[in-house]
């Protein structure tokens, strides 16, 4: 059997203990499911990441993908998995029935995806494009660009990406310069670069359809000035033929990890011929891209916490089964060595692994909870679901990210020495947890996000609704005698939480924008912090709320195991906010008055 | 020229402005010495990793040492390395002159390390460890052993090695088996197998000399029987020729990084041909190894900061030449974009490195100086000087082992996508710099050793030392206006620190050792951040003096720099205190208590 990767049961305790994905199933929306369903879509997973995706995470690191005769030479499995991705209905699972899709919950759909992204990330990335490409075009393309391009993105027959990123440009939108002049027939000429672009050229399809940003001359300036195209690298001739469309792989990254993704750089129109297709509206390119960008940082949290879970699992096997030293208290050596599991230590260092990686998911299955309420309610109901998905989605995608870092390292750690070696998969999951907080935002842009906009839209209606949200979980906690100690820390947490946003609301006010947004990335680590508090809070009453039910030995002892978790996670990390909440309360105006000259 | 990787100027300020290392040529036997000299010693080392470290950076790591035909084949210009540093005298730097070395203070010789692990850390391992074991045949080995073996190592023919770990031992030395048999000929058949030794075998060298912890059967059991032996690769034979004496490289790891350095598996004695040589007395063994891995734990954390130096210097020249983005109150996108390190939090990141390198090299130049000086000094003052280093050299070691680690991440980050490619040396940084909190000791061992050892050594002496020189220095601070707050708020923490120690000593009468340290772990990284925010406030006032000295412009600039870093570090790094100190205060038998079973 492979070794494990994530827990099943947790997955289980998410879905339909802590939150109740079957609740949604009352939507006509997603009326076709039930528990039954649901569990053979996630049996399903778990077999599909088990024999297709783990045996092939160390061969796609050790052979990467290289630029070779105008395409990109990939792992061969890749065509198979996409193609079984296709016919499984993996790359429409949340798209309509009317389009070919399934209808899946996004709750059911970030469980499988992290499954499969724990059992090896870089394989989960190709279909995951194409599923966010597919559903940029079904939202906002004409029907001709749906019938055109939608049948054959599902059924992993061709690739999806998301072109944003050009050199002159970077993580600053506004300046992008790809050009798409208007023609008479309809499309667009385009030309330009773009750089980091994931799986934006492979030989495991028959065509790439990059959903592309780009200015049409003469619009606004800045991101006012963004269309969405359709930009297909072989467009469909005059006779129903695929035919080259000038869009070339320039280069391919070599990278620290994720090495089994190509990640690459596209010439755009370099022969004048490029066409390009407008989706929707000129100039609401962003707005459009924002959507899939929204779903894909709840993505890239997803995946930072799956990676996650994959080295607690190798350091729990590995520190089960090592024995070295004795206890603090046992000093006679001829007494046989104990399991490195038994070390005080090595204990907290696993109960961090679990409560980052735990707590990660978690959130994740929060914001997919709202994101499926949102698509089915209407008026206040989602109206208020989109935004505490707004607010907590630079959330959802850093505090994994960052954690996520931190977790594989101490899963590393574990293992001493062998961890730094390639037996074991943790180096690896070590570089590949590195991209998090760069790709999708970086974690100082995500910060800025937060502080800068999701705080204050509509007058702060986000955040209101957030301390709503998180107050709501204290009451309940605080009425049960096990989670009220932890109900009453966190609600303090909360108090100076608000405290520093008013704090820098002030300081925005009285010393202006540069300063308030000055150390918006800490600003989200302390929110980051209390927000993983509230679903340690919320699996906590969840645990309890079992245990009182008279369950199974073994559901005993998992219950237990986040109560445990959840104790660590107040006792140990939920005071990492006193020096944050010093931080930001502080006067600090060194990073915004230092010249940069004395850098050196 | 080369890219930046050191800031002499840092050096320089360290060795003359801060700490005074001239004060130490007044002592006899360090005489030979004087700033004309260490300018060129320091000249040459810079010219020397300028044009034979730094060029073959890439090269060595993307060519990591294999093993085959019977020994491990590395780099091509090892060879070429390992005899300038002979014939330079690097390798006896530290040695006394009756054996061919050169005396330098062990603060000139760490100022030139830091130099050469900053342009290729890998590359430096090498001379390093012959410096090492050469040093231990020369203060515990017979004038035989010396003669034999010590003008070889100095020389660069052969290569020194420290070879400790064993498969089913790992970081408990208690529990090494390796045997030592003796006959009657004097010399020891040994037999037993090493593992993750470092450069213990490569075609670098003619021959590999092994100072190896073994036991005599029959001694003491655990620690109190471990012998150190030197054991040859190749015994001198009958003849006078090199024969092999059944020392094998059973494999060479493959690692996350420093791959330019193999780690090596080793089989003693398979043969049963393998002799050893005794060094001092038998059952003294690690008595005599410690001195050894204390000069090494100080070198971890001097190439832990120089890794981090280096990446800190590369993330610098990027910041300041990649445009990207505008400031906040900017929103008009035609102007022009800004670099980024005019972006507050790029200047945050730029500044914490900045505090984690310098004020890790600062600390490593201030132990180096309380050894040079216990060398020469002689009752009180030494035995004070030795108490110093015995508490400080496992944060030495942690502190830029794990902060390192950290300081690499942000340099990365200023980089974005492009800091996670090979095109810039900064991935090869990361990975390179997770080995540190690994080797020579795991950072929960030296937790353990501060906490449980160190810190009560000699009914706790070596607290008090600590204690009084932190209070010198603040209380020196205090009387500059510049530097009060500063030392007010470094006081208020060593309350806090002292609080915590009286805290857990009761608790390691209440409730046992094992609760004593079970968060050993955070009580080094609490002592760190404070021993580092002393180091701050040593160099701001050393950068407040000299400024008061109608300095250069240039010198300005730099003084001002280091005033701006101590900032820095008191305004957002001592405040992780507050959480340290909370965690550790608050009543948490959790790690202890809690079965492990309960994680899964």
């Amino acid at each position: 059997m492979a070794s494990k990767f994530v827990s099943k049961r947790n997955l289980e305790f998410l879905l339909y203990e802590v939150f109740d994905i079957l609740a949604l199933t009352k939507y006509e929306h997603y009326q076709a499911h039930d528990r039954q369903m649901f569990d053979m879509v996630m049996n399903t997973s778990l077999k599909m990441a088990e024999e297709s995706f783990l045996p092939i995470l160390a061969e796609m690191d050790r052979n990467p993908p290289e630029l070779g005769g105008g395409t990109i030479k990939v792992h061969p499995n890749i065509r198979k998995i996409m193609r079984d991705f296709g016919e499984g209905g993996w790359i429409g699972s949340i798209h309509p029935e009317a389009v070919g899709g399934f209808q899946l919950p996004l709750m059911m759909d970030n469980a499988c995806n992290f499954i499969f992204s724990a059992a090896n990330y870089s394989a989960g990335v190709y279909p995951g494009l194409s599923k966010g490409a597919a559903g940029l075009i079904i939202n906002f393309g004409s029907q001709e660009l749906i019938d055109t391009y939608v049948p054959k993105l599902l059924s992993g027959e061709w690739q999806g990406t998301m072109a944003l990123t050009e050199p002159q440009a970077g993580s600053s939108l506004t300046d992008i310069v790809t050009a798409a002049e208007p023609t008479e027939h309809g499309y667009y000429k385009m030309k330009g670069r773009k750089i980091f672009i994931s799986a934006a050229d492979h030989d495991g399809v028959d065509n790439i359809i990059h959903l592309m940003l780009a200015k049409i001359p003469g619009g606004p300036l800045g991101v006012k000035g963004i269309s969405l195209f359709v930009v297909p690298k072989k467009r469909i001739g005059e006779d129903g033929k695929l035919v080259s469309n000038d869009v070339a792989a320039s280069e391919v990254y070599h990278k620290l990890g994720y090495r089994g993704a190509p990640i690459v750089g596209l010439s755009i129109g370099e022969n004048g011929d490029c066409r390009g297709y407008l989706v929707g509206e000129a100039h609401q390119g962003l707005r459009y891209m924002f959507q899939m960008m929204n779903e894909a940082r709840l993505g890239v949290g997803m995946g930072a916490a799956a990676i996650a879970s994959a080295a607690y699992y190798t350091a729990l096997d590995y520190t089960r089964e090592r024995p070295q030293g004795r206890k603090p208290n046992e000093k006679d050596p001829s007494k046989p060595q104990t399991p490195i599991i038994e070390h005080a230590d090595v204990k907290r260092m696993l109960l961090f692994q679990k409560a980052v990686v735990e707590g990660s998911l978690s959130l994740i299955m929060q914001c997919s909870e709202y994101a499926d309420l949102a698509k089915v309610e209407t008026g206040e109901a989602k109206a208020n679901h989109e935004l505490l998905l707004d607010i907590l989605t630079p959330i959802a995608k850093t505090y994994p990210s960052e954690m996520g870092i931190q977790s594989v390292s101490q899963s590393l750690q574990c293992l001493g020495g062998y961890g730094y070696c390639d037996d074991f998969p943790i180096e690896q999951y070590y570089r590949d947890a590195r991209i998090h907080p760069i790709h999708e935002g970086t974690t100082a842009i995500h910060g800025m996000d937060l502080l800068g906009r999701k705080v204050n839209i509509q007058d702060g209606a986000a955040f209101r609704l957030y301390l709503a949200e998180v107050r709501g979980a204290t009451e309940r906690a605080q009425s049960i005698a096990e989670t009220k100690p932890f109900a009453d820390q966190l609600n303090a947490a909360l108090d100076t939480l608000q405290q520093v946003t008013t704090h820098l609301q002030g300081l925005s006010k009285s010393a202006g924008t540069e300063r308030y947004l000055a150390d918006a990335t800490l600003y989200l680590e302390l929110f980051g912090i209390l927000t993983i508090a509230w679903q340690w809070l919320v699996q906590g009453m969840a645990a309890q709320a079992a245990l009182r039910k008279s369950p199974s030995a073994s559901d005993v002892d998992f219950y237990q195991g986040k109560l445990f978790a959840m104790q660590y996670f107040f006792r140990y990390e939920l005071p990492k906010t006193l020096g944050l909440s010093a931080v930001l309360m502080g006067d600090n105006p060194l990073t915004v008055e230092m010249d940069s000259k004395y850098l050196a």
